[in-house]
């Protein structure tokens, strides 16, 4: 049975802590979801400010292959007629087919909140449904608190359907606005409404605030639910909103509902990843389907299991929807584990031999410094060919010295002098940069451009500081991860040290022996 | 009704990535989780390393106030006898009163991984129990992928079950092992067994992978299970175990069961807090319950219906588990959110005077270079000093000169020099340090020493820094935090800028003038 899958992160989820969205990036979700095949995208509210309105303006030639945009609004202000409401006329202006208008549903909120009579709450609920209904829009009408609204008092929340529905609306939204109902009353409260209305799209909106929005989505689907609302990677206010990845990964792969077309599955884990970028927010890694863990081992008996048997410990197979198997290469990792993401590295690797029982105390040695190989595999490759004898180094330090200093110096705050030998010929080159570590890239680059020129084809692309021991505050250890990358790859290497700088400086020059050993 | 909790956070939450645990960290989990009023601590495997053995020997004269110290391991091995079994014995010499074990009860592992007849699992699983038993253990039998088994072969499943309870085991524990299971079946096989073993606790644990632990977990409570296992904030390998914190505010504050005593309700968040520190992993900030932004309002609107009426966008008082209700200081804040924060600083600040409006531009500004306050409330404050004339600086920078270098000096890798004045007078200072940020530091504090000796009270506690734009590199932006204490009280300031350096001097000076200011 195919399912509506209505993604709000553009509404929804942008009134989540650290998500904000510029044009561009918006741009980018919707085709990032248009190509994964969901139905209906929520892109903003245009009566919230010009520039919202402005984006739907400049989006509404938009081809897209499969999703509608919706914008969001409300319905009218109290005592006020449609036709005079600005917020319906900007629904209007934002020339989308369908639009979502939320309203007032818990009997409490209508009394002491909008502080109308019930009446005049159905009724602003009624003419703007018929309003946006006679100028040809579809209507989604999210009813506001209407789990809550239900529990306080069912005939009213009903009836605010029963309005929304005889005024024409496409959809009736059931919100969890608060986020704290449990999948039971989901269930159950859900059956009601499809019961009653057997012939409008019902549609289920949830919140996690009890980290049950997933289960609680699912609950309304068994129980008639026709839409599903939430935001990709669950993100949203408080808690966030109901986590569609997870959602429609547990219903299509487990459930056989049609959530997205068949084909596209195997999007799902590149889509999660271009969704998190585009936001600045990084995928908790242990989020169901897309984190970056999901199908990570790092128990030793469990990593051997999975190589033995692969449904051992895994739910479903991650390559199914994009995502990879992982192990990690922690202290307890088994020597399988290790053996298993070395032999594409190194295929006469003898799982059984001396080295690797060196390598396994390395990591393990490694480990209690700080170091973690799992986002870093190019330093480990580094480490484990210092163990077998095949590293070769492009250089040696023999100095540097970093200044950062203010006032600035013609606007640059660091200058770095770098001293290295290659082959035995001496080499210094200096720079100047926006920060320390800018400035000390840039020295190196140059001091090694004439004994290597192709490293102008690599270029630092991401630079990430981690603090390990952050109760020693400033002489907290810190861990540094730079990911570098040519035209063709990218790879990430990985500093540990009290000094930032040091830990830079370890983490750059992996990523340059790496470049120049493996790829070019 | 009273439910046992059983936390294995120190047992297979730290399975987890990026989770590992000292022996001084064990012992402050133990301790944070007792004075909640958990039942039962899983605390390792003793059979697993001599480290987790002597573990064990030293905490078992510690007195807990409540806690059960529970040692975990597996049955004995295909072929042999229990009074041969290295790892039972270990467990007796675990020296707790409880011990979890782990057998097999779904048929394919048992013939297709551990290659043995369903007899001799059966065999493995009832003389281990009873070996256990005997030596006056009290048994929990972990059985390994139950879920997915009774799918596959429901009689075997519960034949494994009873080997066990016929051999006098304590309590049965249902795994969902692959974590791939959905309430509605967690439900329905939990009941059965309920039903089949009337005189035994039923325990379910659950894993994350579909994001329903903590649903499915609250289904097996309905079903009859009076004990669940998990970790206090989910962390386990792949996508963590069922999240401890989330079920139990859920069950007791909306389905009246008694987790831990009601009065250490209120303690829940701190014990998060604890816990997480005690990790080096934060709280996710939008985790139910225990997140820093489980309680916070971003959208305009939003803030001003939570500030109107508190249960419009609650699910439950946060105050009631310790935590608090907090608005986001971010572009699209209403003015009512930033007032109600600032009220507390600025009794006399007019609402809607013309201060007000200067102040949501200023911090509308600031968002847009990348400054957040939501953890950085003393840089707010000193912002908004400034904008009220309040403001007067501790001290006036002249000039910074920050040196890193390799090979380091006498084993330091950074030296500072900072010249500052204070009413008039100039005074230059110099210190070296395990990297910049550190020697910048102490050179600023030796620097300050002769005009503020009560500068020697206060001291950086934590620092933190977040790379804001990583597509541009190492000349991102960084923001830095910092968060400063003295023996009453802690706060936090901010600093943005391109150089790391300089984004931690802001935040550095902040922290000094906020300490001058408010506080000494």
């Amino acid at each position: 049975m195919k399912l509506q899958i209505f993604d709000s992160t553009l509404r929804d989820g942008a009134q989540g802590a650290n998500i904000s969205f510029s044009v561009d990036d918006k741009i980018k979700v919707i085709r990032t979801l248009d190509a994964l095949g969901i139905d209906f995208i929520e892109a903003g509210n245009p009566f919230s400010n010009p520039a919202e309105m402005q984006f739907f303006q400049q989006i509404a030639g938009m081809k897209l292959e499969h999703a509608h945009i919706v914008a969001f609004g409300s319905t009218c202000r109290k005592g006020a007629a449609p036709a005079q409401d600005n917020n319906l006329q900007s629904l209007l202006a934002a020339g989308t087919e369908y639009v979502a208008i939320f309203g007032k549903s818990h009997i409490r909120h209508v009394t002491d909140v909008l502080r109308a009579t019930p009446e005049e709450n159905r009724r602003m609920i009624a003419e703007s449904v018929r309003f946006l209904t006679e100028h040809g829009k579809k209507v989604i009408f999210d009813a506001e608190h209407f789990f809550d609204g239900f529990k306080a008092d069912a005939d009213y929340a009903m009836q605010t359907l029963e309005s929304a529905a005889t005024a024409g609306a496409y959809a009736l939204c059931l919100c969890d606005t608060n986020g704290g109902i449990f999948p039971d009353e989901a269930f159950c409260i859900t059956k009601q409404v499809t019961e009653r209305f057997p012939d409008r799209i019902v549609a289920i909106h949830c919140h996690n605030d009890g980290g049950l929005a997933v289960a609680s989505s699912i609950e309304a689907v068994k129980a008639g639910a026709q839409q599903i609302q939430g935001t990709f990677l669950g993100f949203g206010e408080r808690c966030g909103n109901a986590n569609l990845s997870t959602i429609l990964c547990n219903l299509q792969l487990k459930r056989d509902y049609e959530c997205i077309p068949p084909e596209k599955l195997k999007d799902i884990y590149g889509s999660a990843m271009a969704i998190a970028e585009t936001s600045n927010n990084a995928v908790p890694p242990n989020q169901p389907y897309v984190g970056m863990n999901a199908f990570a081992h790092k128990a030793g008996m469990h990593a051997d299991g999975v190589l033995k048997y692969s449904s051992s410990f895994e739910h479903v197979d991650p390559s199914v929807i994009g995502n990879k198997r992982k192990f990690l290469l922690s202290e307890i990792s088994g020597k399988s584990a290790i053996y298993d993401k070395l032999k594409n590295y190194f295929p006469a690797l003898d799982k059984n031999g001396a080295e690797m029982g060196e390598i396994v105390s390395a990591l393990k040695e490694r480990a209690l410094q700080g170091y973690q190989y799992e986002a870093a595999e190019a330093s480990f490759v580094l480490v484990v060919e210092k163990i077998l004898g095949k590293y070769k180094n492009s250089f040696d330090l023999i100095s540097y010295k970093i200044i950062s200093e203010q006032p600035a110096i013609e606007g640059k705050v660091a200058s770095a002098i770098v001293k290295i030998r290659v082959g035995g010929v001496t080499k210094i080159a200096a720079a100047d940069g926006e920060g320390p570590v800018h400035a000390m890239d840039l020295a190196l680059r140059s001091a090694l451009a004439d004994f290597y020129p192709e490293i102008a084809r690599v270029s630092l692309v991401d630079f990430k500081v981690r603090v390990l021991d952050s109760d020693k505050a400033t002489a907290a250890k810190v861990r540094v991860l730079i990911t570098t990358a040519d035209s063709a790859d990218s790879w990430t290497t990985v500093g540990v040290s009290e000094d930032v700088i040091e830990a830079s400086w370890i983490a750059l020059t992996d990523s340059i022996d790496y470049a120049l050993m493996q790829r070019l």
